[in-house]
């Protein structure tokens, strides 16, 4: 079993693709059949599969959310923390906090065109916290 | 191991925090590292993590889903138990139904700001029940 | 402990109940406390957890979220496989990738009125993948 708090820099809002990164951590943990669950440590970011070959699919999908949640809609009362703060946390409501990928021989079950994403709701820049477990089946 | 069904009362639409409850379930399990996974047991009430701080942000969050899924649409033809029963399913639909949260050194890795809350989705009051499994790694 | 992989015929939209499916592989398992997670293999296909009995409360929700994520949006710039394609993706990312459900005493701990669903969000006839693995507590 193993346990890993990665940090992800993101520079504002976005996909960004962190399934390398979850790879090394399953190779190094030499779990082979097991579970791999992922937990973001924020409420204004989420974790996402998606396809991962297609940038226009990526832009589009951020479009759209976009325009389902705007920033300075009348109807939010908290904006203490600015215009994109609201939206953050209702992106992040109906997107994934945490997500479980089976592993089988050693590597994630996902689809060929399916990428692990953390998905930044934020305009700014700034650290995020993913922790990622790794536990073996016997 | 430990499985708990945990019953939560709730009295109409909001989120419910039940972080202290969930934090007092791990304690009693001895787990130090591991998985946590919570299941809520309706179709009309989800699981959600969010903003523990400022309830502005909950009531935000509330008043957005509610105008996204308004009752007495007249797409729905599914009436018979309430006007606020189609709405709730749906709701129920973009939201969570389970959330795995790893445990290191006996604590939920919450962020700061992350609270564990019931969503109900329909205006009475009932008695909802969630399963809370603390599984142990080795 | 299993992992399975578990192919789901479809064709076209909808919600295709797997509930019965995923309790013959629990069954073989002999697990009796323990985890279950899902996990489907495609960014145009998701898991449900919904209303298992009423079949108007199924259509509603699809027809919802055909509102909500039309086809032929202008917003779209991916568009090259098809008119169903990006709809499918931003319907993906709405709902759940992955499901964890405990097992209690040889059971899934689903509800009285909860079945397990893939929903198909594209239209043609395909085979859709979803990896199934059950694993044993102490």
């Amino acid at each position: 079993m193993l346990n890993v708090v990665m940090k992800v820099p993101v520079h504002g809002q976005g996909l960004y693709d962190i399934s390398h990164r979850v790879r090394r951590i399953v190779d190094e943990s030499g779990v082979n059949e097991g579970l791999v669950t992922l937990f973001v440590r924020h409420t204004s970011a989420s974790l996402m599969i998606q396809e991962n070959a297609a940038p226009e699919a990526r832009a589009d999908l951020q479009n759209w959310l976009n325009r389902l949640v705007p920033e300075r809609d009348p109807l939010y009362t908290h904006n203490e923390e600015g215009p994109d703060d609201m939206p953050a946390h209702i992106k992040a409501a109906l997107t994934a906090v945490s997500l479980g990928i089976p592993l089988m021989s050693g590597r994630l079950v996902l689809g060929t065109w399916q990428g692990v994403f953390l998905w930044e709701h934020r305009h700014g820049p700034r650290d995020r916290e993913i922790v990622v477990s790794v536990m073996a089946y016997r």
